[in-house]
């Protein structure tokens, strides 16, 4: 018996309730009927992993208190069709497994009922009904839910690899974009220096430079803590761990300028969500290279005039978090380099 | 007699006095004596240009009136050794003759004494010494004044052209960076939408576009109000000149999919100075393309964020206000193309 799917839109404005016919992240409430159109992927959700911001402003809001942290989940998604906190107007992701692939889906007939797929889009604009919340843990910001869920034609996703433990799958597709960006950027004998070197993306990015740059490039690390720096000297990506405060500019132009006879980096790939790095990288850079802004903190205004206050002629990119195959990207990083996964585990796993 | 010059710094650390040896930017006070270090340019002023946010916020705070606006310039000078308004944090550009080019300065022997500037980095960041204030100009935001100015080796700066009004090459100046970054990012046979299409980058980008698109490519304007539709139909430069309201990105897919048989824009270059328009750039642009964000209302989280939402594989780059050679690209195009002069004459100068 077949079932009749009604057209979608490939962005999902279809299921804007308020205001009518708005793109789903900043509709107010979406339409989160469970039956799927004819581009939407239906999946049985099994884990929430909510955005950290939004779980602790919930968590504090609870007093800490697991069960009425289940609750205000529940409230929020009876009453605006997502789990899209009002209050910090973010989301997280989630995993489960698909349900149904509509026939106008771009993946149909790749992907199918009963893989088990995490979505890589925010919870802010995915249509989530909730029959019931299994555990809070207070922990790792990890929801266990019973439900149902879709994911746009638009919505990035990726299926859960079955030769890597999900914990880890999950923290390298968290940061995807990175290794994948990185990948585009760097050309044999660039001299590459990534800022926030020992930190997830930072460690990607660099073994993908590492590869990239080859024998004639080099690559420079550049970590703040003591565990940073020795996170990113034992990976053994780097030519150079520098050590230093990336908010303090001329310091790390020093830095820079000695580990470069003067020459400064081609590619400067921003990984630290700090805010306040800007200008460093900007500094870091020669007339002429390109600087990838992956920190959510990153300033657009810092950036643009700090650039023409000191008359650099540098590219800036907006880090995308989404580039063409970048999930399967990262996590073949994992599954090639075995220190790159001794140190996910360590410290992610 | 010949003068010592003290060594200084190419990006002015050695005129930062709190904190001492920072960024004259971020410093607090200057040192501003109109004694040269050995690569910096001493400027007598002539005018100030205050920031637009700057002038009102000075302005409201002085009841509408000028000498109380002259009081406070004098202060906040005296007090920080720049005009840096510590409210709004911004700052403006000054116009004056070139007093000393230092031995060590860049552009020693190529720039004289008396050629009369524009400086195109911000007060915000320019040791400013002030003898006097002769008028305020309430209507213009401009300043007379008799006193000096430092220019830093990393400063950049326009010798303003003889063949053109000062008020038309300021407006050009102002905007330098726009027709620059286009000339390098548009190639032969592409697709260009400019969002602001009918402001004063918007038109410098539309001309430098449909030069750099040639006949093969095409050139959309996207224009808000019917007066800068006016001015964008007007100038010539665009195949098509859309209008709509760039913060309501499903109906700007809709007009740039109709005009381009569903292609949509290769290049997409976002000049309007309104937040919230990030969303309807990113839609208008194919995967693969660039989108040049100009715009100073630019969120860099709901640009990264939004290409994600969406699953949209674009190259997003933050708007650098300086390109090598930017000043003299802006001013000629002004020169080769009477319909541009007339429309700047007609609205700017």
């Amino acid at each position: 018996m077949s079932r009749q799917y009604p057209p979608g839109c490939p962005f999902g404005t279809h299921r804007s309730l308020e205001p009518a016919g708005s793109l789903p992240q900043p509709a107010w409430r979406l339409d989160n009927r469970p039956d799927p159109y004819d581009n939407e992927i239906l999946v049985d959700v099994e884990t929430l992993n909510i955005d950290a911001a939004s779980f602790k402003q919930m968590e504090s809001a609870c007093g800490g208190d697991a069960a009425a942290v289940a609750a205000l989940i529940l409230d929020t998604v009876a009453r605006r069709g997502k789990m899209h906190n009002p209050v910090t107007g973010s989301g997280g992701v989630l995993t489960g497994r698909v349900l149904d692939v509509g026939p106008r889906h771009p993946d149909h007939g790749r992907t199918s009922a009963g893989q088990k797929i995490a979505t890589l889009v925010s919870l802010s604009l995915t249509p989530l009904w909730l029959d019931e919340i299994r555990s809070v843990n207070l922990e790792t910001d990890q929801v266990e839910v019973s439900g149902r869920a879709i994911v746009f034609a638009s919505g990035i996703y990726a299926v859960l690899p079955t030769d890597l433990p999900e914990l880890l799958a999950l923290a390298v597709l968290d940061v995807a974009g990175a290794p994948a960006q990185t990948a585009r950027l760097v050309r044999p004998g660039d001299t590459v220096l990534v800022i926030g070197a020992g930190g997830k993306s930072g460690l990607l990015c660099m073994y993908e430079a590492r590869r990239r740059a080859g024998v004639t490039g080099k690559v420079l690390g550049l970590a703040h803590s003591d565990a940073s720096r020795l996170r990113a000297e034992d990976s053994g990506f780097a030519d150079v761990v520098l050590q230093g405060d990336a908010t303090r500019p001329l310091e790390i132009l020093a830095l820079v300028e000695r580990s470069t006879a003067g020459a400064l980096a081609d590619v400067t790939i921003n990984c630290v969500n700090v805010p306040g790095t800007e200008m460093a990288s900007i500094m870091a850079t020669r007339d002429g290279g390109t600087i990838y802004f992956f920190s959510m903190a990153t300033s657009f205004t810092a950036a643009a005039l700090g650039a023409e206050g000191i008359g650099r002629d540098v590219n800036m990119m907006v880090g995308n978090g989404y580039a063409r195959g970048h999930a399967e990207i990262a996590l073949n990083c994992l599954r090639e380099s075995d220190k790159l996964r001794r140190v996910f585990e360590e410290r992610f796993g």
